[in-house]
């Protein structure tokens, strides 16, 4: 199988933009009218609520399939409802594998040993059956993952990159305001977060594919370009998930610096933007299928006009 | 409701120990007695696998529950058999709550904003169902949560530790052997471990109960007591969860550093060398039920002479 990197390159080419769409459920944003017809199926129920963010997302990938590559759900707004949030995660993951997309399952996962092993395997890697044998159980492309461990956090998630031709994104500069608490910190001249690149570069040597890019990559948080531009700089091998873009505030002027001089190297991510696109002035009076579809278009826009002009 | 350090100050006074259980199941070192009747009811299935661990569970905690007062399930063991996997947590963690146990979730959980705060509400906040009804969906005591992303990746927990009488340990410094990579690092003089452990004793200063403690802790790993005295001094009122006893070579001369000079202010967690002491020799020959006691009351001992003697 194809490098986890170059099947993030080859969907950035063939739709010739590198965003991808977060998939972050809130049910009082999901329009109304999906809410009331699986409340009226489940009742006052958490499968209610599973029910309506797996409907609401197949409405948006459906409406956005045509334009972009890579879908990231963001886990947590699926976990805080137990079994139900997690039956609707797996099928949105599902979806998304038979529709051929890349998907990043963002859920920062970190920690040492076999625990770290057993994350992976839960989105990256196989679990056992009883019978011994083997399946993937989360068939995701990549996993975002929380370094703060060390390399032996690191590395057993980077074992299954290596068996599954799977792909990380490890946590370096995060969109935050307060993301500099810790990452800005300063050691022997180098902020926390450039050393966390540093290692990650280094620990995703062997995982480079024929793009120049490795598929053990870093997150960089849109809303922080100047930091960007030195880490683009230092760690030319390895990809960028970049978030922030749109309700954190990021603008494609701000992306650009994530971006190599052929215009790779870097995923931008949307979610809320997109997603309650009909509740936002601009696009108001339209569909939220509509307003979803020309949001995503108007982002699509905006960074390539960026990349233009960079 | 009681303050959540004070829960522990209480339960770790009655049953005069800081020892806290890990249940970190591994199919493979489950008992083959148990595994051969799950899947016997559930075929080669994760059910299966969910059912033998809450099966496997269950002993465990009716085996040693006159002994400790605190559990710590370890969510990526059960997480990776998805569905399956979260249910035999949840009645996991529904099962110690019942029996008036601590429940500490070791999830290390951290993200930032509205995606934090879903988490917090997965695990210690309260759960928004169709009509606006507000429950716990898992009513756990604590949560462990990766602090990289700064304050705003931590307050949002804070804020459920506030609403609900319910408590965090935040990772400080861990019990691998390349925590250091990013925690030992020095910034103006003091280890990131340290900035991480000030951090937290600010930040859990307003929630300091009748111990003297706040329900605002850290993670400080076993394996590195001379570490874990110096964030002792440096951060009289932050309680300690300390990983890494037995399986990963802690011992209790190992741990003393990390209690006040009246033995408290930690919480001593072991897993593998409790759950599955049946596989090891000093146990040899016993069931599992009894080598998972004695090796229980072995450590509760190994510590109290260890503080004795401090």
């Amino acid at each position: 199988m194809k490098n986890a990197a170059d099947r993030i390159f080859e969907v950035v080419r063939s739709f010739n933009t590198p965003v991808c769409i977060g998939l972050d459920p809130f049910w009082d944003l999901i329009p109304e009218d999906i809410r009331s017809s699986c409340i009226a199926n489940y009742g006052d129920t958490f499968d209610a609520v599973g029910q309506a963010i797996l409907a609401f997302n197949k409405e948006i990938i459906s409406v956005t399939e045509d334009l972009v590559g890579i879908y990231k759900p963001q886990i947590a707004f699926y976990e805080q409802y137990g079994v139900a949030g997690y039956k609707a995660f797996y099928d949105t993951v599902s979806l998304l594998k038979k529709k051929g997309k890349v998907v990043i399952v963002d859920a920062k996962r970190g920690d040492i040993g076999t625990t770290a092993s057993a994350y992976s395997s839960a989105y990256l890697g196989k679990v056992v059956l009883p019978s011994g044998r083997e399946i993937h159980n989360c068939d995701a492309d990549f996993l975002t993952v929380n370094g703060y461990l060390g390399k032996d956090g690191i590395e057993p998630f980077i074992a299954d990159v290596r068996s599954y031709a799977k792909g990380v994104f490890v946590l370096a500069k995060t969109s935050n305001p307060s993301s500099g608490d810790i990452q800005d910190l300063q050691s022997d001249g180098l902020a926390i977060y450039m050393k966390m690149a540093k290692l990650i570069e280094k620990l995703g040597e062997s995982n480079v594919g024929d793009s120049g890019y490795s598929s053990v990559g870093i997150v960089m948080g849109t809303t922080y370009p100047s930091e960007a531009a030195l880490v683009r700089r230092e760690c030319p091998k390895t990809l960028f998930l970049v978030p922030g873009y749109g309700a954190q505030g990021g603008k494609g002027k701000d992306v650009v610096k994530s971006f190599d001089s052929l215009g790779f190297g870097a995923v931008v991510n949307s979610s809320r933007q997109i997603l309650y696109a009909y509740r936002s002035s601009v696009y108001q009076g339209k569909h939220f299928r509509d307003a979803a579809r020309c949001a995503t278009l108007d982002m699509i826009e905006d960074i390539r006009t960026a990349l233009r002009s960079a």
